[in-house]
């Protein structure tokens, strides 16, 4: 998973930059980069780790120009290596250019290898540079953008939602389904584009709609412009943004991340209601599920588990005592709430099953009568293939188990998922608007070896969106 | 502020200190510092930032030795300058030594001055070194270390939490008012003293006691030894480590911190009722409080900020601008939570008060209709001279100040402070165990200057405790 | 400029790598790059700085393989971007492949042009991607790495080494005529293809013979292969390889270097006989002259300057003050040497003029009664196009300057520059084997708006080399 | 050894005194030091490694005062720690003190053994601290500190030169035999004590004198200062920085270390003439014998080693073979000027014998058909106490074996050192000046297990030298 921003200013544009990533600094640790323009030429810098780590305020000071890009980056596709650090610049036709991007191709072999036969190399392993090649392909050819991006909606197989800066313009777009998140926003001087709401609002800015699926924006100087390259029969909105992915105070397709959260935490309760002492959440994940839980059921919310603030990529673990013990520096249980108490923990969702495990049997530990777990998404069953990182079927602890199963493998007093209809309630959207991918095993567009119910999609082109007005809400 | 923490173990106790200081981090953000010996010499590794920056596996691994000391440091005397960073170590008589302590004496000028009369250089601007003299130089007399500490309950004046190491010994002692708190747990295979509970429930150890007022402990391969050196007609427990400092799930002298910061909420409540739509804290240290006063209140608890994990000490804030919206990007306001609502916010206290005044304005643009502040301690009104980093009178908003003056000062709609009787209450200890001086402008010790109520101390001397079983619970 | 290295061995050729750019440290000390293909993947790490600081050994270790190249870059062309740090590596048609030159072409605008004019983009600023395009295009059709390096002959323009990683093979060539340096050596297990002879010392293995303007040459693990692509009329080594880019104890092109400068030294004191108390070199680069200065004037050699070894690129002048200052710190003149005595110095070459200057006045506060200037090149006239940093025509300044008006601009007591049939002589090639452009204003090929006697090139191509003992000296 | 240096000066001293150390680096480069007094606190940046390593512009800038101590080290006593880095900084007295000294005392244990009966606590275990607290001890009873300084006279056994920073005061005083060297300066608008000449040379400054052996000097606004507290029999100069330690640039007790080098070389010649074909040193510390050699011989002087310029503490050398590698790789052979020829090579000293023997054999391996080894110092029989770092007997190769054996031991064709008599001949002082332990077995103070002629040393107090024009030669 990735999070990007795209920002158009009236002055140095990589301070507002580096507030941006850090609202969004949840959605990928691994590296962060930014690139500006300042009219005449392109300045960047990038590098492994943290957004606090990789910039300091000389470099964001030599950073300078009205237009740029950021990123920060959670590899789903792409070896660990320098040049793989997005954003992804280049020259092209006397411009310079710049790419980032959040998603998942599905056909990037394939767009490689036509490439190649043309004599193109490429000097990353990223689907960035194979996105850019496209747009640059087209580019050549009409010189458009909005034809550019048509031919990226025709070529690209999977989820994108991309910022594409060309000196002074920066461009947005959304692939037809809408996988992914992008939205925009309006600054005290100019505008952003991000993958989350929070980054609107760490700038003081005001949220102006979602990029729309198959949508294309351009803001610059002028203001903000949009056409509609292509519309699909259906979306496909990644349920996993609400469930987990997402910061809780993000509005993500019109919908409050927290609220969605809290309403599934309302349904734990009235799918399998269970009489306890307390409901206390995994922390952070699980917070908003659980006082939602603690509404509809009248249990008292009170945190059984301290979660330490401290705890980052670099924490030595040499052996494998320590790595067990890891989840407990991590999450301290406090004995006063717990012991021999019946106790309802509420987690978003779980992978693998081990650190459920771990987490009930510290519980336990320190003195828990019963530990119920309820869990803030259906039955994780199958692999995601559209940008989040998980798992294959092998280690998925839900993927061919029954409740009972999974029950008693994380040591579990009891055990419920919410369902999935409950889910598509408390997003609030029609189920064909979503991807289920990983919890259905039913795709959104065609997977090798998997099951889909593909959209269908239509290539328009709208007229330029010229009156600005009408996006200043 | 500091945390410390002293280890025996049967093989290398550098992890076992890294795990503990990383449970303290919350003490002291500075510096970070570990001492071991391994039955030939110490070894040593400190410097500034956080324990993860300090420490990697590469220096833990060479940090030899089963007896060893912690240090992380907030600094409070000294200045900022590398030779500061505790653990202090010495050679004397043949032994190696180390010492690190929390606390701030008050009389430290005039023992360096003592000692500087009789040839003595000191290499540091702290009270670690001026306590190491002491010790050494009653050592170099009988020899005995009650005879050491004895001379430093009668000598120092201030507070004072100390562990020091003496090859394959650690001693800690406590000054005999008990102000900064220090507690003994037991491990798997050896001892821990440290500053708060949490760090012996990282090593998945078994909390035994604290270490009382004016005692001397003695951890080593032969167990654990304790004398008492002094008493004292009523200690001191600073109350605001109850307050804010230390961790929720500490226990300190006996009470759980979480226990008592969600009592204050209640009488939060019951002081000073209000009707309103939701109760939110001000993330993290207000959280205990909040749901303290949701209990009491039945209003519902809802996050109405939500706290930017990532925000560190390098957070770059060139500009005024900048600088005032910080709290924004560390605490973003959920619109969705609060537009038209009437809110009630809780935080743990109000010091100079600007943080507080922004956070209020943040809520009321996000289209809160009325913020009722409620405070978890009552008006802090004097400085503390006994290890708190407090400003002066001057800075403290409610020094000199009535609450309806606060109030305005502050934006709120409505502002209650706890009352001093109900945080005692909620404590749950005579007042006359309590410091309460930055509250009550009256001190447990004799300050230049102030009004003090200054505790009594009888030195005796209890026969060894030899009797190692009565320890083990 | 730079220095290049492509190594074949039997087992990791990190360390081989490493040592080889140690040695040619002096070519170039802004960054440093080293790639390797251990059979399955590509490893590489670059970075800003020296040899020694870009590289420790645990990323040795992990730049696995038998085959690789390594870079040092002094930059010629291209900002100062992580990017543009070689080696380029790239993807195609599923093959790993890398790239490394030195040189300077002259029509990379050109070249660039008419790849992005099919659509190509490129994401870095240096004429490495341009021939990396070149080779790949050509590949794509023919398969055959002959007929890259034909098509890189016929279409680059300027001078180039290149050395060329296709996984298991290493290839290298020069330009057609051969204008920077390129040579063979045999390792103890493999091959190695370097810039200049002294990378071969540095491995304890045997210098073969340079790499042929012109011919391109394959170490791989079946030993070594070569094919002449084309054939000039006349070649055009350059001169300031001997004078004073090259280590003195380089062979290149069949010269020792440091013979070379031995016999201009002897010249120079032919051509202008002085009387004096003893000749003394401007460290380092003037000692192999100033030896052979004292040689045929038996004038005593003895330093006047010593030169601190520890200045590098971090030495701090604040003010302009510092800035003067800084040649007396590098350069300390050795009072007790030079007092009331007349002194010869001897430098490689004089460009700015700023530091002779300096060097000759701290001469005379130091004493010195006379100081005769004598310096190792022709005056520099004009600018190199060819892949030497030099300063424009302006900032010459024995550019359109008379030998006398020189000599009062730094101050000497009297100059004299050896003269170009000297040099050529010593160098013991026909002018037309030679580039003398910067000296005489003459290039070996065209350049817009300069005087030019190009060679004339023929593009054969003979067949394939294949008895390896032909190599074998 | 370590270099030390003291200024006054009228605007900050940082500078200065970085580039003093600059100039000194060749003394210590295992960690460098800097303090600082601006007439209220001390500054202070030390750390591991190279003065370019440890300093940068804004720790420069930070590093306020017009009196400041500079040191670089390579440590004889006290371990590898953080504190140990000199100067030693104290308060005392409410004074900011600072030490740093060059040498090493032959009774620390004793001396620290006594302060620790008094209580005393030490926190380095360096004799820098022991210096601090003799000096310490004498200031509190008389607070002269010709006093102090006559204390150290009387208590200190060993060598010792020391600058200390008393705030807006520079002492510096030597030991009574003046054993290793340390000299003053005047510069543009202050003054300088450093232990090279070079150091003056490095900020332009003029060169006054040495400082007396016995003598105690201070330098601040007023001027210079002095005052003699001892005077002794003899001296007992170190020959070591003549033959290796000192820069060739130097001028120490009087004499140009080049010039003694130099004639050191000319006796080589007449104590064991041969005929060769050229004259080349081992770079760099054999270059001036080397010059010398080649005069008195008439035999050429020519480079047959190239040093490698890059080479640092950090080079890697993972295996055996690797570290045998490292002397080609550090010194290159230019095989064009060694091929058949007959070859006089010359060094400063022989420790070990193993580079001795490596440098031989690359010369033979590079086709040498004689290699006659010139040694410029007599053979090496006994270990250094007094702040050289040499190894033990057993490890020193000309400790008890015969120079025909010696000669086998390192491939040499013929062997030759040069004898005491010429050494000190060259040196042109007394013998009974000269320290020559570590040549002769006889020291100039009593050691314990060793032969020795000591000096007898006398108590003046001479009176205080007001008339600074006396200093200004
Ligand atoms: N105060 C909070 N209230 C509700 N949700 C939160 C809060 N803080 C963080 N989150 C959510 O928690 C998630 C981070 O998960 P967390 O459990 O902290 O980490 P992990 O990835 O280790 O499970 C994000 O989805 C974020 O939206
Ligand atoms: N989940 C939690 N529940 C209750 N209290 C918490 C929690 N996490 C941290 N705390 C408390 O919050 C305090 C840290 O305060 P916080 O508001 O996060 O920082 P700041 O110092 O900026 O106010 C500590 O006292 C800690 O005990
Ligand atoms: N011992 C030596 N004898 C002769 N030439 C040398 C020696 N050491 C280095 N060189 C030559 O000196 C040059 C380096 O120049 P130098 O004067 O040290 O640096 P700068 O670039 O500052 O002028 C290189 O050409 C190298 O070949
Ligand atoms: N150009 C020079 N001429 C004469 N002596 C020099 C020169 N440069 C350095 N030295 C001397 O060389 C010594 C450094 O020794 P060197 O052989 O380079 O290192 P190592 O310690 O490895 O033997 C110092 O004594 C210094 O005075
Ligand atoms: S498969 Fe799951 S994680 Fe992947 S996009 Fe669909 S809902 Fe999201
Ligand atoms: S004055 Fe306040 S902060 Fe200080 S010790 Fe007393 S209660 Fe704690
Ligand atoms: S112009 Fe001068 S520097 Fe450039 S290649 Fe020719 S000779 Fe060399
Ligand atoms: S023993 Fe040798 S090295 Fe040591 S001080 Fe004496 S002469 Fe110098
Ligand atoms: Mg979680
Ligand atoms: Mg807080
Ligand atoms: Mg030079
Ligand atoms: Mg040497």
């Amino acid at each position: 998973m990735c999070g990007i921003v795209g920002i158009i200013g009236a002055g140095d544009v990589s301070i507002p930059i580096y507030y941006a990533l850090y609202a969004l600094q949840h959605r990928g640790q691994e590296s962060a980069g930014i690139t500006t323009f300042d009219g005449k030429t392109l300045f960047k810098h990038k590098g492994p780790g943290l957004v606090a780590e990789v910039f300091d305020e000389d470099i964001l000071h030599e950073l300078k120009g009205f237009s740029g890009l950021g990123h920060v980056r959670y590899p789903t596709t792409g070896e660990k290596i320098a040049e793989n650090i997005q954003p992804f610049t280049f020259r092209f036709m006397g411009r310079f250019c710049a790419i980032a991007h959040n998603g998942n191709l599905t056909n990037t072999e394939k767009l490689r290898e036509e490439f190649e036969k043309r004599g193109q190399i490429f000097s990353t392993t990223t689907d960035t540079e194979v996105i850019g090649n496209v747009i640059a392909d087209e580019l050549r050819k009409s010189g458009r953008m909005e034809d550019a991006v048509l031919a990226c909606m025709k070529r690209l197989e999977g989820s994108y939602s991309v910022v594409f800066l060309s000196e002074d313009k920066v461009y947005a777009f959304r692939d037809p389904l809408g996988i992914r998140p992008l939205c925009i926003g309006k600054t005290k001087d100019g505008y952003i584009v991000c993958s989350e709401s929070v980054a609107v609002d760490a700038l003081n800015g005001t949220l102006i709609r979602d990029v729309r699926p198959g949508e294309l924006v351009c803001i610059s100087k002028k203001g903000l412009e949009s056409v509609q390259i292509a519309e699909s029969s259906g979306h496909a909105h990644c349920v996993f943004e609400y469930i987990y992915f997402a910061r809780a105070d993000s509005v993500i397709d019109g919908r409050l991340v927290y609220d969605v959260r809290r309403k599934i935490g309302q349904a734990l309760y009235l799918e399998a209601p269970v009489k306890a002492d307390l409901v206390s959440p995994v922390p952070d994940s699980g917070i908003a599920h659980a006082t939602g839980y603690s509404e509809s059921s009248g249990i008292p919310y009170r945190e059984g588990l301290i979660k330490n603030r401290y705890m980052g990529r670099t924490f030595i673990m040499p052996t494998q005592e320590d790595r067990e013990n890891a989840v407990r520096i991590k999450l301290n249980p406090v004995k006063g709430h717990i012991k021999d108490k019946s106790i309802v923990i509420v987690d978003d969702s779980i992978v693998r099953g081990t650190t459920s495990k771990r987490i009930i049997n510290i519980l336990k530990d320190a003195g828990a009568e019963e530990v119920h777990m309820r869990v803030g998404s259906p039955p994780i069953k199958a692999p995601c293939y559209l940008g989040v990182d998980m798992p294959t079927r092998e280690e998925l602890i839900a993927s061919g188990k029954s409740n009972e199963e999974v029950k008693e493998g994380i040591d579990a007093t009891s055990l419920h998922h919410v369902s999935v209809e409950s889910l598509i309630d408390a997003i609030g959207m029609p189920a064909d608007d979503l991807c289920l991918g990983c919890l259905t095993g039913v795709y959104p567009l065609w997977i090798k070896g998997e099951k889909a119910c593909p959209r269908y999609t239509d290539f328009i082109k709208g007229s330029y969106q010229t009156n600005i007005k009408e996006f200043d809400e």
